[in-house]
């Protein structure tokens, strides 16, 4: 029998953030695609345009008017999934039929004034005003709210309707489901390993290197071991951190920077402004912020669709719903590639 | 405060299969879509293309060439995801690089001759004998796989690369992730509450007809309580049934026409080709199969993305991937839907 390769023998990793299995098969990447091919990016698109909601004096759906901001620009979702205020569907429902309560608050923050730009050609001090926001908004709303969820989705591939730079943050008086997930893995974890997962994993990836895609002082880029979209990525800070607000000066300049580098590359992969969600993870706030939290450990995650060019996606779909999540490479050699590309953005270069 | 209703105040469902939560925010449907709008899907096929590797008497990948078939006709994936004598990763892994060996099979398999046929448009027999190899390969594969996956993706959205009417099966030495949450979640029930829990969940949603889609003597259809895809739904016999292999020829009979029934729904709801993925979830076998499974009822799920009209889906994105699903019409608005539209195909009647 051969000796085991993972880059040529399907095999599972285990995902101890979400207490699941991948199924690794790298030597799928053999086969020809004949499917759908997605559209490219509009690559047009205009630094300032009047009818676009999210620019600078635009009107909104709900007729507000837009400031002329020349930083970011925050404001409440005019579609909200969540509102502070619904009422309650009431207990005492039969097992198979239980709803509960949601209430919190939809806001979208815009990056930057021009609808052209996107992170990674922003200057890293435009960046910072960015992060600083996020961690200014886990304050405000976590006052209140037990999760406060920052998420970027890019690229219309990603269910973006908008291509002007910004996120969203939607915060809620429940856990997610995901959150539930990150809570119990890492609460189980400190408890039985005596240190936060987290900050283990990081420290071990930072000297193993295989799965590193960039690093720097503060902070550490790894194509995660249990990784399952082609590209994801998981970004963490080298020392033990809870929340976004936490941060130090130092440490958010330092964030800025990473950011940038890891966009770029990004970018540079298949010459694309390339698609994802991201969002952060930190640990839970409104009730849970005067409790003992420390099995957290601050993460963000990036989850880019794209697999094998600018307009060749991984489908997440039949077996992955149905059965068990897959992906067509190996961690190693997603990360190999991805450090491999220049910090120079290609539109830069080309400029 | 106004009381609650579920079509204008998000709330949480339970799903009982998953042990997760869906957040129900049907308000959003207000919301103008500007986003990406997807490809309408190629309506001129040809009933026979000899360069297509699905096809009667055509050369696939491999270079063996396919029969004259007439009905069904099943190969091996020219590009498994899984095979059978993969080498074991070993054992002995720290506790966040952990993996384990994954052994297994894929299958394709045809359901007719022609690829410019569906099977919504096909004769009941015909898919009759679909019925009948679903559950020939369960107990064929099924003898030494504890996991027997049966799905099909629909449609180029679903990550479908052929037009020519197929499914899959992928059959595994493991339980997926879905396979071992569904199992953890009916055997939990089983023991709590007496009764199986799709059992006591089938006998329920006849009787409040709310959610049901089609019905007939065995089996029933229903957008589920706790759908997460809008027009997502379940199918279920209404007998205590462990596996595909245990359905009486009337009850394969009946599930052909109630497929045929629920599909041509599908494809009435925005006149056109329905994409989905959609799978067969039964009792485990290989060495579950002499063991007391009882808690187990079988089950399909169909998960289709369209949301609004035949080029407009919903994302399962941002906020979905990095915190919790969450869905823009109430199941029961879904089932209403479907279940007003008629049952004689869109394609026949203008024909
Ligand atoms: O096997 P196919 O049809 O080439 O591929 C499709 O189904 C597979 C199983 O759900 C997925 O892993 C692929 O991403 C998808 O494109
Ligand atoms: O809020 P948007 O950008 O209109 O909508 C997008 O992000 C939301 C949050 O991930 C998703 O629910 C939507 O399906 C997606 O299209």
């Amino acid at each position: 029998k051969p000796t085991f390769d993972p880059k040529e023998h399907q095999h599972l990793r285990y995902n101890p953030l979400r207490d699941s299995w991948v199924l690794v098969s790298a030597h799928r990447m053999k086969r020809p695609w004949k499917g759908q091919v997605e559209k490219p990016p509009e690559d047009n698109i205009p630094r300032h345009d009047p009818n676009n909601p999210l620019c600078p004096g635009s009107v909104r759906a709900n007729g507000e008017l837009n400031p002329e901001y020349d930083s970011t620009f925050m404001f409440d979702n005019d579609f909200p999934a969540l509102q502070p205020d619904a009422p309650d569907p009431g207990s005492d429902h039969h097992p198979l039929f239980q709803s509960k309560a949601a209430r919190g608050v939809c806001k979208v923050m815009c990056f930057h004034p021009w609808s052209d730009i996107t992170l990674p050609l922003m200057q890293p001090a435009e960046i910072r005003k960015v992060i600083d926001k996020w961690a200014d908004l886990t304050v405000e709303l976590g006052a209140t709210y037990a999760w406060v969820q920052i998420f970027e989705n890019k690229g219309a591939m990603m269910g973006c309707s908008n291509p002007h730079p910004h996120c969203q943050v939607w915060a809620s008086n429940f856990l997610p489901n995901e959150a539930s997930l990150a809570e119990r893995c890492q609460r189980d974890f400190l408890q039985k390993h005596g240190e936060p997962m987290l900050v283990q994993y990081a420290r071990m990836e930072a000297q193993a290197q295989e799965r590193v895609v960039v690093e720097n002082e503060h902070w550490l880029v790894v194509v995660p071991y249990w990784a399952t979209w082609p590209f994801q990525t998981l970004l963490l800070p080298r020392r033990h951190v809870l929340r976004l607000p936490d941060l130090t000066t130092q440490e958010r300049d330092s964030l800025a920077s990473i950011m940038k580098r890891l966009l770029t590359k990004y970018d540079n992969l298949f010459e694309v402004s390339f698609p994802y969600s991201m969002g952060w993870h930190g640990a839970p706030t409104g009730s849970h912020l005067n409790k003992n939290m420390s099995h957290w450990q601050l993460h963000a995650h990036y989850y880019p669709p794209l697999l094998r060019s600018a307009n060749i996606r991984k489908f997440m779909v039949g077996y992955e719903m149905l059965a068990n999540e897959q992906r067509d490479l190996t961690p190693e050699q997603a990360a190999e590639q991805l450090r491999k590309l220049s910090e120079e953005h290609y539109k830069v270069k080309k400029a």
